[in-house]
């Protein structure tokens, strides 16, 4: 079993793509995150639905949690307009999560060993080539668990 | 729009469960995560899929990462056996993940706040009781996210 064959399509953005579209692909699949990938196409970062969340919240609210409770409820209902006009680069946090990077033909254990050191729910599978990489898929900690659970 | 119009029900179990059961669980309903509740059914943590990949791997190879491509296919298959006889208890990290608790009262906007300031995936709602709390469910960023789109 090697991560070639553990890799599966996994929802990619655009760093120029804009924001709220990665917000409604989020919404609409139900992920926690979902991968960007750089003008090549090589994986450059992790967008975690947490981080958007971060950027509806206005920042006198982050800095005061105890105003939340009185901004009126039709204001709160408008937050999401704070993503209108940005891209996903605009979302990333400083301090980029860059994703794990597992090669193709990396065993089973492998990939294992790199998502326990990096404790990432995921890993993002390259086929590394003569002058770039070429993104194959993810594997996901549950579809690693599901793969070895059925073959024991 | 208030915390407990929001919650959903959401994969649980308990501390005494045999963890070979939550990595089923996990597995099967493709989570990155599971909720853990105690005796009285209150949130007690989350059990990231990541964590039960990491106690997979053996140690000799989380010490050593250059042996995980040594170790043949056939051992890499029956790693699952690692979990057999564990209970979910045992297998929480040491620095147990508590999750964010939100209140059925709290608005949206609190409880983005609470997902802001924990950078957490997800919070969890609980109704407060004389001498204790029910967990109604749980609101991940991603439905969050999906809601907060809709009103907009």
């Amino acid at each position: 079993m090697r991560a070639r064959d553990l890799a599966a399509a996994f929802p990619s953005v655009a760093l120029d793509s804009p924001a709220l579209d990665a917000a409604r692909l989020l919404a609409e699949q139900k992920l926690p995150g979902v991968l960007v990938v750089d003008e090549s196409g090589a994986p450059h970062a992790v967008l975690p639905a947490s981080r958007l969340v971060q950027l509806l919240v206005p920042a006198y609210v982050v800095e005061d949690p105890a105003l939340a409770a009185v901004v009126d409820e039709r204001h709160a209902d408008r937050l999401c307009r704070a993503l209108a006009g940005r891209s996903v680069a605009d979302c990333l946090p400083r301090e980029r999560q860059e994703p794990p990077i597992a090669e193709a033909d990396d065993t089973a254990l492998e990939v294992a060993a790199l998502m326990a050191r990096e404790r990432s729910p995921l890993v993002v599978v390259v086929q590394r080539e003569q002058h770039s990489s070429r993104t194959l898929g993810v594997i996901t900690a549950s579809y690693l668990l599901d793969r070895l659970l059925k073959v024991t």
